[in-house]
């Protein structure tokens, strides 16, 4: 007869887009079951980031109880834009397959249970789903994972305005910067923007549309604006300038909402 | 001088999609903050997520320490179709806005808190932000308000699926079975379809696409099925019609993800 297996478990944990109270029940119990914490440090001006990760362990953690690891996240090729964007992403994940591959191998015991904790939702604009299916791929290390969703900067966004994602009965999609850059998405007249280092609503400023812009949500830094894109459009970049200024770096997200014959109410 | 205006104060709190520990630590706060609850039943199909409102009151506050006053919700003219959909939608709101009206008037004392419970997250499909603002416009009752976002049954699909919404820097749209009806999006390759009651999804079984279904998410009843469309789909239609048989009503969403020459891994 066999023996029962045991296997490494890792969660990866949605911890909310800068409110530590966007935090689940569900996360919660998920960091009470961790032995070891994963903290991924992407360089100095993210560094504001892993402390709120750090602050968020000793809010719902006893101390000693727990083991944080920390490792540097290899640097993203930033000069390989437009088409070179996949490949340039697919380097530096393997890069950090290979690091997420020696964390858990060597910093977990085999009976033991591992966490990374994800801004906003891990189901947006993350990588890490994808690294741990790689690492799984790889075969050298084997573990089972789950994920626990969190409160995405797209929700919280919203939520700030007190607005909806979508009209009634209509559609609305989530992109980048550098997707809206090319021109507005087909289809949809409701268009949330994230990953935009070059404001690329600046293009909409003569058209019908309102923008729901807010950078820090969630956080003391908060700042939030909305209106007509002709109005609010300069007030934002004022701000977003003079915010990156001042703290070094920007987190900003927006949802932009055109108005055309078949408008309705947001909702529904 | 004048004195400090009370006011009456509304939470719109999202309570995620099923699992009642999807609720934030900030849902829980709002919870403990509120006098009245309104609580609006839509008939006994949905009489299961009236009570998992309870349960999530029962749970998380004292007995004694808060009200709740039920109020039916008004039927929705479900046969309008087609182009009649927003009309029919506007005046079951407008019916919607004359009975939220009456609960924050009348059972609302002038300094109180009342909070309505949202299934999901308030942003997506749903009415309760609009009926508040139709009902200040109105004029009638004097409150502010606020939202607290929660965990999306779109948040809570990809979750338990353990996949992105979005594959490396490319978009994804969320829009309903009507929609999806009508065809396939332009310009997006990921879509998660809600409020499809004549699972869409069907008439793209010939195409290259996965599917990621769940129903039910984060209770009990939970089923969710995943793989390619021509495989997973007829699957997912047997267990959908034994599903709603045998609990009389179903909730159900999916994402598909259709492949393409550019196609690479999930997340970003
Ligand atoms: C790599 S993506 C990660 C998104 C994250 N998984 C989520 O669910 O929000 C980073 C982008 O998210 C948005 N973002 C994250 N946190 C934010 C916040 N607190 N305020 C505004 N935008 C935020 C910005 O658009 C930023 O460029
Ligand atoms: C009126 S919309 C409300 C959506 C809600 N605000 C949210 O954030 O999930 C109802 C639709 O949400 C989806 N849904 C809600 N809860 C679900 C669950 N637990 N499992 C699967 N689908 C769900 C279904 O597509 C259903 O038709």
């Amino acid at each position: 007869m066999r023996q029962t297996r045991v296997v490494r478990k890792i969660h990866v944990i949605g911890i909310g887009a800068g409110d530590p109270d966007q935090l689940t029940l569900q996360a919660v119990k998920a960091l009470r079951s961790t032995d070891v914490f994963f903290l991924l440090d992407k360089g100095e001006v993210k560094s504001d980031l892993t402390q709120l990760r750090r602050d968020i362990l000793d809010a719902h953690l006893p101390e000693g109880s727990y083991r944080v690891v920390e490792a540097r996240d290899p640097e993203r090729d930033r000069k390989a834009g437009g088409a070179a964007y996949s490949p340039a992403v697919g380097d530096w994940r393997s890069a950090r397959a290979g690091i997420y591959e020696r964390l858990i191998g060597e910093e977990l015991d085999e009976d033991g249970t591992g966490a990374f904790l994800v801004w906003g939702d891990p189901a947006l604009y993350d990588s890490t789903l994808a690294i741990l299916e790689e690492v799984r791929e790889r075969g050298a290390v084997e573990f089972v994972y789950d994920v626990v969703p969190g409160i995405s900067s797209v929700s919280a966004l919203v939520a700030r305005h007190r607005t909806g994602l979508n009209r009634v009965a209509r559609p609305v999609q989530i992109t980048t910067g550098r997707r809206l850059a090319e021109g507005f998405p087909e289809g949809v007249d409701d268009v949330v923007v994230m990953l935009d280092a070059h404001q690329a609503f600046r293009r909409y400023a003569d058209e019908d549309m309102d923008i729901y812009w807010g950078a820090y949500i969630g956080t003391p830094d908060e700042i939030l604006v909305s209106g007509p894109i002709a109005e609010a459009g300069p007030r934002i970049e004022r701000l977003r300038a003079e915010a990156r200024e001042r703290k070094g770096w920007i987190m900003d997200t927006y949802l932009l909402r055109r108005h055309s014959a078949q408008d309705g109410q947001a909702g529904g």
